[in-house]
């Protein structure tokens, strides 16, 4: 036995959401029907108008509903730097940092012959078009340290070298509140090779 | 900053679902928006769908689209059996177990003053009055064993102690594959209790 066929067709369409199998599905769509009706029928017709509503910014193809993003919008924004992510999601994460002033530019993806992800995808047109049309000193590769985030990033490197800019990437280390037991092979040989002197008095002095 | 306000509607309106927090609804939606939009809109229309269509079976009170629910409209179940359960998720897993042929009743929660759930919302008048009209010998009740569960199935104990017919609730007691160790006091003083005799080839024989 099973729920009845539309109570059914509910639980197997949440499971298109990443993390959902058939258990969460299945209570999920009981706690709706059951207790939040009223939040059933909101996520739908918000979604709704998000898949259908939701493209990307024209500039730095961030997901977005308006023609351009508010950081590509906004004037107050560095704009001599530009950081190259991977996702919205890292953008967002860099943003609440607070740590960045510039603006971005979104790949939506990582380099993947496997997936069939290439250059073209990425969008890497778009950012050389940026880069000749904008003043931009350095652009900092922020993918991620995975096979293909740097993958991605050492294509990039070779497609900027010719141009009047500095390349850089964001450092790697140790995290902060780490325990160095904890910490892969990988991690702890970058860090040892990256190290660097403690500031002494007479240095920050001179 | 935060993500463009149609995706942060998204991302709220995604926290309606249990076990949702803000960190997962937003990888849910940035999923979605990302590379699953046709997921997104067949859960649209799916939710949309179900939310209004979805009511209860006339007779036992599951969730269920059509009018009986495929119980109820089996001819084939035992209809000398009852089991009262709290939730169709309850129901579903006793279905699942293989073990009861009967009919079901729900109650669609359980009695708890505090929430101001009383036995005029867990339909108790319709129950009395299916084993008025319907040739029940056995109630089972198969309420949740917590507080509240308890407290449940012992109204109903005392709502049916003129009828003429039998009121059992499930066995308690230790859960088979469980370890001694981990069991609670509660259970193990219930399981201590009710220890039975083994079978010995005597008493099996005859």
């Amino acid at each position: 036995m099973q729920f009845s066929p539309l109570i059914e067709e509910l639980i197997q369409a949440l499971r298109c959401l990443p993390g959902v199998g058939p258990k969460s599905a299945q209570r999920m769509a009981l706690h709706l029907l059951e207790r939040d009706r009223q939040g059933g029928q909101r996520l739908s017709s918000v979604l709704a108008r998000a898949m259908e509503q939701v493209g990307h910014c024209k500039n730095c193809r961030t997901l977005t509903e308006e023609d351009l993003c508010r950081i590509c919008s906004s004037g107050r924004r560095n704009q001599n730097v530009l950081c190259v992510v991977e996702t919205p999601a890292d953008m967002l994460a860099l943003e609440q940092s607070g740590v960045y002033d510039g603006r971005y530019f979104v790949l939506l993806g990582h380099l993947s012959p496997l997936e069939g992800i290439g250059p073209e995808d990425l969008g890497f047109d778009e950012l050389l078009q940026r880069l000749k049309d904008e003043p931009v000193d350095e652009v900092i590769l922020a993918t991620n340290p995975t096979l293909e985030g740097e993958t991605t990033a050492q294509y990039l490197v070779e497609l900027l070298a010719g141009l009047p800019l500095k390349v850089t990437h964001l450092a790697h280390g140790i995290p902060l509140g780490g325990e160095l037991e904890f910490i892969d092979g990988g991690t702890l040989s970058r860090a040892f090779a990256g190290r660097l002197g403690f500031a002494t008095r007479k240095d920050s002095d001179g």
